[in-house]
Order: structure tokens, then sequence, then C-alpha cells
């Protein structure tokens, strides 16, 4: 097994699912719920995030644009350069609503506000 | 909700799994387990398919490369345009086998069995 494709460089869904998300400082921030696939490019658009009760910000879910995501072998999981007080204000929804994945406005919000290109352009 | 993002373009790999995925003529060949997300691209490489008896094929896993997959909101499921006979000698393996994913070897194979270019190039 050698070059292009590293070991380790595919993973399942499946196994996203639960994967832990950290800060670039190694402190905890929460864990994926499940992730959001773009059926026309074949892309990943978001990771919906869990930050249970950090920051008391409850079990609200907050999708991540994908590309903010970057794996860790070391610490076994996602780490996101991000300010944790950035998450306090971010979009959110209760895991109870019925989020409308496709609403473009709502998509853009949640791109403008890390400062992200949308996953569609 | 308009224009650039059509309303369910985005899927989540929970709902992948199970879907259904049909021939042109609309012949259903079995569904999808799961995903296979490239962690370096953020696309999916993947779709692990079960063909659920078809063909004799028993229940051994096929990886199909994910831009084989086209959805069809009217089937509600996945149209892969393939000649049922050619899943046949198609790369497979059995559930209780651990399979390299990462092996490049074994994923050229498959993407030049199907004749469609490998996810990492």
């Amino acid at each position: 097994m050698a070059s292009a494709a590293a070991p380790e460089r595919l993973i399942s869904a499946d196994k996203v699912k639960g994967t832990e998300v950290y800060n670039a400082s190694g402190d905890k921030l929460g864990s994926i719920n499940g992730v959001m696939i773009d059926k026309q490019s074949g892309k990943v658009a978001y990771a919906d995030m869990s930050f249970g009760g950090f920051l008391g910000i409850g079990d609200r879910h907050h999708p991540l644009p994908w590309g903010m995501l970057h794996y860790s072998a070391k610490r076994g999981g996602y780490v996101v350069d991000l300010d944790p007080k950035l998450l306090k204000g971010a979009p959110n929804y209760a895991p109870e609503d019925k989020l409308d994945w496709a609403d473009e406005t709502w998509g853009r919000r949640v791109h403008d506000y890390y400062g992200v290109p949308p996953y569609w352009i």
C-alpha cells in the first residue's frame, strides 16, 4: 500500500458520526451527529455538530461547513480552528426542529457567519 | 427558497443508507449499506452496495464509485447505468471481512473495473 492514497484516507459516514471535535488548543468542543452530502457535487456540505452543553449552548445542533473540519489522527478526531465564543451566536437549531437544509438563505447565513465560501459555489 | 441551491440538494448520510438502487431500465439492483468519505477532498468516494441475492450474488458488498450513482427523485432512489451482468465479476467482499478501503491497488481495481477515474485523481 503506497503513495497517492494515504492509509486511512477514507472514512465511513457511520464512523464520522460520533467523532469528537476539538479546537486548535485541544479543548473538546463536541461531537458530530451526522453529515449532509451535496447530491450534485458528491461533496460533504455540513457536519452537524452537538456541543453538548459546552458554553451553555445546550444540545442544540450547529451545522458547520465541512471544509472547516480537519481530521487529526493524533487526536483521533476533527479539529476546528474556531474561537469557542464564536459558537455562541452561530446558526443552530433544536434537534426536534425540522431544518430546511436546502434553504439557500439559511445556508448562506451559515457560511457567512464562519467566513467560508458556500459549498454550492 | 430559490435558484442555485435546489430543494433537496442535500441529503444526510444516514438517509443515503438503505436507499434503493436501480438500473437504467428501472430494475431494482439493491440498496446502499453506507458511504465512504475521502477525508482529503471531502468528497464521497464509494457507495457500499448490497445486491441482496440479485443475480445470485448473495449478500456480498460491492463498493461502487460514488460518481456512478445519480439520484432520481422520481424513483426515490439512485440510478446506476450498469449492465447487471457486469456486477457478477465486480470487486466485492464479504460483510464479515475487514476491507482495507485505503489500499490503492484495490481502489484502482474497482475504478478500472467500472471504467471511471479514481476519486484521488
